[in-house]
């Protein structure tokens, strides 16, 4: 039996895209694999393609059909401000396109979906969000790190390194505060504020802390560390973004859950 | 085009699933549609299944070539003892079956797969942790809230309403206090004693909530409230598992980002 067949027997229902309307569509956190069945089917119908510069080559390819438009930004540059993003997905709406809005792991978990639905909405332009697998799940399964367990953990937070900087900072003493892992989106340039923050929060140096670079993809690469020398790791492995920043309890499990221990 | 000649076209490179291996998987939220393509895989696979009762007929039926073994629990009560289904896991594997232990959402938030990985290493059984699409993400895009908006938050939690009972259950108060919104998962059960909690931590009566019963799935509904009247209008609108709690500033973005105001 093939992987094809199966896909037949689905006798999947799409959604779906029509002319003059908006898809903001997760891709998930980069493996192929990780894209859901509808994800591919408003690939498959877009005729423009907005995506960012996460978003693998081959999933931008399941695209057939798409004119594409690159408006990637990466490491907090806009290479392309958020106004003109907005206004390019009206501008293709109206122009009566089928248009998919393209990004890295869950629209709008950390990904500014939310403030482009606000602007369809603004423009009277109908819109629907394709949930895609957050990056934060998808690269702790594969460098083997669980999100909770039993026993360890009844929470977990998830937070934007770039939060750091913004108005809408979270109070990290706060949560350093709660004993739960926290999960940090794009956490490496702000890394040290960060980490700072936590402890004024009672974290220790000792508390565990992982970087997981690469997240799903061939080059991935996880490197434990404790609070008190992930910044010293994430120089001495010169660790790029994309990297998630993985602190507190579930770090440890890794060891566990590989059989390393 | 049909969505098969897209599925064809992506040429997808599948992992193999060995005898004697078990691939922890998940389902997602619920919609066949928001499988991936890894989990399909990892269904057509499979000639064993053991499968939650939130998984749903039509992904199950995606498994074609694989005995079922339903091993379902629901609203925190056991039909079967998690280590019944350890044993199972082990049994059918050390028989040298191709086994998918396939579970609602994302196998390790709050589906107790790290328990069921600690089993498998423990005898020594090889097995992989396919991701899927955590329930609170793909229901929250379908009730049409946003998980983060910039400008309202930079961090989110995620909690399970068991925990309230149990050893590892958080300091809601201490989550309260971050200020950040909270996703309560299989809320419903101790949702008195969760809010009661959430005001010590200072939130007040007039904080946004809502509940999202059934996410993704044709019979989904959302009902929007304040944490105040939260348990009155889940009791007035007969609220039942499963269902989804969010509690916060990105409740009422739901009316703005459908066009409501």
């Amino acid at each position: 039996m093939s992987l094809s067949d199966a896909f037949e027997r689905l006798k999947l229902t799409e959604h779906r895209l029509e002319p003059g309307h908006v898809w903001l569509v997760g891709a998930g956190p980069g493996d192929l694999r990780c894209l859901t069945l509808d994800a591919l089917s408003a690939l498959d119908q877009a005729d423009a393609l907005v995506h960012d510069a996460l978003v693998q080559p081959d999933v931008i390819a399941a695209a057939a059909n798409a004119e594409k438009f690159f408006v990637g930004k990466r490491g907090g540059r806009l290479s392309i401000p958020q106004g003109e993003i907005n206004e390019l997905l009206v501008t293709l709406a109206k122009a009566g396109r089928k248009v998919v809005r393209l990004k890295g792991g869950h629209p709008t978990v950390f990904a500014r979906g939310a403030e482009e639905a606000a602007a369809l909405v603004e423009h009277g332009i109908p819109y629907r969000v394709v949930p895609g697998l957050t990056s934060a799940f998808g690269g702790l399964a594969s460098a083997g790190i669980p999100v909770t367990m039993r026993g360890v953990n009844g929470a977990v937070i998830l937070a934007t390194g770039f939060a750091a900087v913004s108005d809408d900072r979270p109070d990290w003493a706060a949560l350093a505060r709660t004993g739960q892992p926290i999960i940090i989106y794009m956490g490496l340039t702000h890394l040290a504020a960060t980490v700072a923050q936590l402890r004024l929060g009672g974290l220790g140096d000792e508390t565990p802390a992982a970087v997981v670079e690469n997240a799903t993809l061939p080059a991935e690469r996880t490197v434990v560390a404790t609070l008190g020398t992930l910044a010293d790791a994430v120089k001495r492995e010169n660790i790029v973004s994309p990297a998630l920043i993985v602190i507190g309890g579930i770090v440890p499990l890794r060891a566990q859950l590989r059989g390393d221990e």
